[in-house]
């Protein structure tokens, strides 16, 4: 994969959305988050989903120019109908709401309806975080997942988030699906024509399967049998029933369903820590928590205990450093959307020569 | 197990904690707490705890006249010294507290440290649904759980709670440890001298062990691997860390240590429903989504898909018509406690005919 400068692959993706009909104060907002994603590893989340989103704003699916409705509120409350918009733009305006409640009442807490796939909830996360805030997100997501005991797809992969500001220099982030793996892995599993480990899915009729094909055909597991389950129908019921959003298997899938909005929901809860104790006495804190974990006699083969979070942060230094890899499919679609919008601009000028020195 | 009447269990459980020093209406908070989880099916969280908490009154380590102190505050927050008083009393005096708020400003949040072990977290989440609030609670407990990669017990079996009011007479409730198994478990299979399921646990050097004896040196495994590692430090994060409590190894043990104070930290995140929707609607929704589930297509082999909290309220309703079963030893302990402390109740006086019938 080659590497690309994260603020000119930044700068080229805000032009592209821009040029998709977005505004431009709102299309830096989806370009920070997607590239974010790709510096922290996570390309599932990143770019590669820049070329869907602009499809469904040109089939009328997202609206570039939905206002942020609050329809319903409290002082620490925020209940917003997202009308459609980008999901990052909407969750963004969303958090600015929520952080100037939180400074005043201590914490705040918002539901958003008819939305969309919002990318990594990492992102909003470390947002608060760098804002010595704690923010809680989860999300519904489009069916993959059966209740424990069923076969039928009702629940997304339903992912919990939160992230801790530390004085390490990176936040602890905690972000993980409730599915015991991401739909992503099957699907790779698929194209390449590879068994899948015993116990990750079901096929049509509920039995464990390993054929990847009739995994798709099925459904993914839920992480920990019922505990999971209980988990993703948690997150279902605080993002998706509280909020008004539709429900389960009445999500809209984004690849699929292009004839209708998605109608996502999200809950933010958002918890100053000044409001609890001393900012610095956190810190301290949960540094000492971190060294201590660290610290703990490893397992027979292990070389270093990880802090959730620490990896992520790793692969942001050095993609940061390095650039930010793109698959070869993903860079030609960014310059194959840039070339049909009229754009001069084109990814190889970003690319960065593989000593791995970005040009100042 | 002999069956009992719940209504005298209670009234017993509260008579023997008054006795112990506890403050009358305390006590019946204890009482309350102990007998809706043995009510429950959790006879792990119920009576049998009464004996050891009021050793650790007997040992000063527990204090049944603590104050509650809130040490820092915001219209929606609470910092709370919980003085080392009976987990139980001071989670629900917190509560109340907490309940005010989330009226007046649709959530509020609370930390408590210097707490003790606190009984079955469902029992302050199903207080909220009965009010129409979803509680989302977390603690902290003594060390039991290794980080992943590590084999040193850091994390208690750390759990997430949080229950939904229903329109079907019961509220989906949503309680589990994020270890893989309970500590219970494996103390069992040891006392009946059972070889272990692999994957549930670690001998002292790492190594996963089938023997229950190596187990209870080593440490139990988090749920999902490096997810339920996640969400343990996540709980011990918002319970420990953020609420100035003791962090990890240095929680007491309430069996082992009687020589000091637990210092164990929670969390409570008290949402009003009626402050995101239309309580009416919720519970139309909730409703809808819950029969939803469980008309999913079964696995083979799969007579009936529950929802998290369904085989609990049908064991709560079976339990409160046929009497609360208790263990012969526990029933012994409670009779004991009740002569030592020169009471003339005795457990028996409740004990329910087997046909099931209470007499009125």
């Amino acid at each position: 994969m080659r590497r690309y400068n994260p603020d000119a692959l930044r700068t080229l993706v805000a032009e592209i959305t821009r040029a998709g009909g977005v505004p431009q104060s709102d299309a830096a907002i989806l370009a920070d988050a997607l590239v974010d994603a790709d510096l922290h590893g996570r390309s599932t989340h990143g770019v590669s989903r820049l070329a869907i989103y602009l499809r469904r704003i040109e089939l009328g699916q997202i609206d570039p120019h939905a206002a942020l409705h609050i329809e319903h509120h409290r002082p620490g409350v925020l209940a917003v109908d997202a009308g459609n918009g980008l999901g990052q733009v909407q969750a963004m305006r969303t958090l600015e709401h929520l952080a100037r409640r939180a400074r005043e009442y201590g914490l705040a807490a918002a539901t958003i309806r008819r939305s969309q796939h919002y990318g990594a909830l990492s992102y909003y996360c470390n947002w608060a975080a760098d804002q010595d805030m704690i923010l809680l997100a989860t999300t519904s997501c489009e069916p993959a997942m059966s209740p424990e005991g069923g076969c039928e797809a009702f629940f997304g992969t339903n992912p919990i988030a939160a992230s801790f500001p530390t004085g390490k220099g990176w936040p602890v982030k905690i972000d993980l699906a409730t599915s015991l793996v991401a739909r992503g892995n099957i699907i790779a599993a698929s194209r390449e024509g590879q068994a899948l480990p015993t116990g990750w899915a079901l096929d049509r009729e509920g039995n464990a399967t390993t054929d990847a094909e009739a995994a798709l055909a099925g459904t993914v597991l839920a992480m920990a049998g019922h505990k999971g389950y209980a988990l993703a129908l948690m997150v279902e019921l605080l993002s998706s029933v509280l909020s008004g959003s539709a429900i389960g298997p009445d999500i809209g899938s984004m690849y699929k369903d292009l004839d209708r909005p998605q109608n996502v929901g999200h809950f933010f809860c958002l918890l100053e820590i000044a409001a609890f104790m001393d900012t610095t006495v956190f810190r301290q804190r949960i540094d000492q928590t971190i060294d201590r974990i660290k610290a703990c006699r490893p397992r027979p083969g292990v070389e270093e205990i990880l802090v959730p979070g620490e990896r992520s942060a790793r692969n942001a230094e050095a993609n940061r450093r390095r650039g930010v890899p793109l698959s070869p499919a993903t860079a030609r679609e960014l310059d194959d959307l840039s070339e049909r919008f009229g754009l001069t601009l084109r990814l190889r000028e970003a690319e960065v020569a593989p000593t791995g020195a970005l040009s100042p």
